[in-house]
């Protein structure tokens, strides 16, 4: 293009981001109506903050630099205050929490689904725009808290088509594993960074497997480029109460919570810890959500720095092929916990709160896996234009059909090329196209083509099956609306 | 606060921004998935395009300055590119046509729904992030499109709960209007001036009156303020030729057109706009779509630089009180028109479009004004915890309650003063309240309160007419859910 003309705008979605069509869109939508309804029935109410909000209030701002930190999007506003995008909708809640206090009931219950923004390098499958779905509590210092959270979210997945049995909601206690670290010579401030090396390890246990933990535990791993990763440098007797903990899960909740109780010992924050365990499950077994949907599980170690007391994470048991092909479990869908110092930041008075976030996407990708998608993504009806002049009876057509609840198009694009209408058709992946030309208009009916069973013929090798079903049959124009629905039904 | 002190942040929305709550998210919600309803139906496929686009692609960016113009919250990428904050809908769609223009279908009906931001001075129910509504077909020339953009747009006021009667779908055509200019010698790019001072005056006709609209097509006006706006000069001819488009509606759609065709006079581009009127309303009329639903009105003057063919502006035509208590009509909630340019700046091809957008705050607080909300906002029954040890008891009866899809909750906060938790379950606008004291216990009962009418004798001087039906009831543990399904109906 030459330097005097107007240079034309490059139509592309910004880096990182993406488009939605169609049933992307629908199916997502369908998956949180029905999670919504869930809350809703829990007594969780909506709440949707601004997209927007000042970086002071996100935190994401060290008192040291001028600028927002790494990973938001921001900007400075007209009075030269810097505005960012959320990166989640866990920090809005406790804005919220804290700017309508005397406002909001005690406990406050809601749940938000929306957007959030990450200014990060992107990456296959990794977006900076992505959806959310939270559910939290704020104000509620009892575990019966985190109690219904575990209830709401197992009926949560039921609710969008993960069956009983395909998944399992695991719950362990920040406390126990505190009272765990004490027993092993590893509390006060001057062991925080021994502790943070156990906690990195014990999460990492699903990939390196018992002897990597336990390496990363004591002088530190070789892995098998042979790069080092210095270990906590725990001595055997330390290592063997850590491995305890996280091998601690037993046939029964009550002998796990026996075997954590003798493992925490005389730690009072990890006897705590033990019985607010013991608490949720039998508040979750007078509700009748026994062991096959929730399970004390002391392998779940979750975001450790933030969370202070019960922790959940749910799983999904069933497997699917990874990209080499090789089974695996699907693994974690959501996740959450009891946390203490969010509103702290904004009035300086500690809230508990509680809560849960969903995976949106990768929740999705499991209903997709499992063929369990219920929104109604069924291409539409196609009234094809034989005859320019007769418009207003395709439009008579196609405003009949869609009286009558069923989705309809009358082509609209230049109708000379009958063959591009049923190409258009096809793309739209229509089930059926309503042909009418003069002939048949002189006649009063309209023809009506099966275009699913046209495929199934097409790519059949015989057309011995489908010889009792027409691929194409006449109707009378009165009847277009009855047969198209039989032919809908079949 | 002392200088040492690491200081608070600030917990508040930033400015010309809001939050919204419960109903506020849930009532909108339910009349946008209405209106997809309908969008669906008609064979409108769902888009969800990012929030963010690049400055370029959106076009808020002039060649000569460095920076994106005002109207839009921009920042810099990693690579200095300018992104931006979509500011409508409009924008995205123009970019994704052109992105995906060998993938969609031809014509591409599209609906999108979703915050949009601007980055103006906020006022008075004028925000910075709102959301909006649209509709578009892009791709089709024949004003077949237009038509069914206009009828899907009554169907969706219907379906939200607009009845027959309460509102009006106008159509119009620029092309008419530019025949009528044509008419008057103000065709021509030297005239461009003296046109658009004739659009802006027939735009006000509402506020101005017949007499403002003259001054203001003749020599100018002066306001009640003495401020002086100058005029378009015409003559008395000319403005006799404007005028009269202006009040071309007769009482049937036919006679309009024929006054209209009077009025455009031999000008092809006006009688090119009358005969797609005249399409517009044969196509809609073999729908059944009639002028009780839609009509042909050329008082409809909106958005005029933009648009190039059809216009249709829907009105709720039934009376609301003023902020000044005078009664006056609720007005226009939705508009829109063909647009053929968007496009064409990307790829350098024009492509023909036409689509409506839906005020979404206009048509909610319609909605509101008429009782017409759908969403369900009713509070939850609260069980209230009279003995903490038994948590285990009124979780279940919680859990009884919503296993049956009644709204419940168990009260979470600190249960040891009673008063606080019938003074939540007031601020959660709860309907029945739940009651198990150790003697109720002990006899296998539940209380069961009726806030409802509880808050209604409350509020009445008598009792008299509550008596027959108590505030208040005991029934059996095992007839909770009845008892609270009996109660509610109520």
């Amino acid at each position: 293009m030459s330097e005097g003309k107007t240079r034309r705008p490059k139509a592309e979605t910004p880096k990182g981001f993406r488009d939605y069509f169609g049933a992307e869109v629908t199916e997502r939508k369908a998956m949180l109506d029905a999670i919504a309804g869930v809350y809703h029935r829990y007594g969780f109410d909506a709440l949707e903050t601004s997209a927007v909000e000042t970086v002071e209030a996100l935190g994401k701002f060290l008192p040291d630099v001028d600028r927002p930190n790494e990973g938001v999007f921001a900007w400075q506003d007209e009075d030269e205050a810097w505005m960012a995008l959320r990166y989640d909708l866990t920090a809005p809640l406790a804005r919220v929490a804290a700017q309508y206090r005397n406002d909001l009931p005690a406990p406050y219950r809601r749940y938000a689904m929306g957007p959030v923004w990450r200014n990060e390098k992107p990456g296959p499958g990794r977006f900076r725009q992505f959806y959310q779905c939270d559910a939290d509590t704020v104000g509620a210092a009892s575990v019966a808290a985190d109690a219904e959270i575990c209830a709401m979210l197992s009926d949560a997945l039921e609710v969008v088509g993960i069956p009983r049995g395909d998944y399992v909601v695991k719950v362990n206690n920040r406390k126990v594993l505190n009272g765990v670290m004490e027993v092993a010579g590893l509390a006060g401030d001057d062991k925080a960074a021994e502790r943070g090396i156990v906690l990195r390890a014990i999460d990492k246990i699903d990939r390196l497997g018992e002897a990597g933990v336990r390496a990363l535990l004591g002088e530190g791993r070789k892995d098998e480029s042979g790069d080092f990763t210095k270990g906590a440098g725990l001595g055997p007797g330390q290592a063997e109460v850590v491995m305890g903990f996280v091998s601690a899960k037993r046939e029964s909740g009550a002998a796990t919570v026996a075997r954590l109780r003798e493992l925490v010992g005389g730690s009072v924050l990890g006897a705590e810890g033990v019985d607010e365990l013991e608490t949720i499950a039998s508040l979750l077994g007078a509700q009748g959500y026994g062991p096959d949907r929730i399970v004390i599980d002391p392998g779940v170690v979750r975001g450790l720095g933030y969370y202070t007391g019960p922790v959940f994470e749910a799983e999904l048991t069933f497997e699917i092929l990874d990209e080499k092909g090789r089974k695996r479990q699907f693994g974690s869908v959501a996740g959450g916990g009891r946390y203490d110092d969010l509103v702290k930041r904004f009035t300086g008075q500690a809230v508990p709160a509680t809560g849960v976030s969903i995976g949106v996407d990768r929740l999705l990708a499991a209903l997709r896996a499992k063929g369990r998608v219920a929104a109604d993504s069924a291409g539409p009806v196609v009234v094809t234009v034989m005859d320019r002049d007769r418009m207003a009876d395709y439009m008579a057509m196609v405003g009949d059909l869609r009286q009558a609840g069923i989705r309809a198009e009358v082509y609209l694009g230049n109708p000379k090329n009958f063959g591009n209408q049923l190409k258009y058709a096809d793309k739209r992946a229509s089930p059926v196209a309503v042909i009418q030309g003069s002939d048949e208009a002189a006649r009063g009916v309209v023809v009506l083509k099966d275009l699913v069973l046209g495929a199934k013929i097409a790519a059949s090798a015989t057309l011995e099956e489908w010889k009792d079903r027409p691929a194409q049959i006449e109707v009378a124009r009165k009847d277009l609306v009855s047969a198209v629905r039989k032919m809908l039904a079949q």
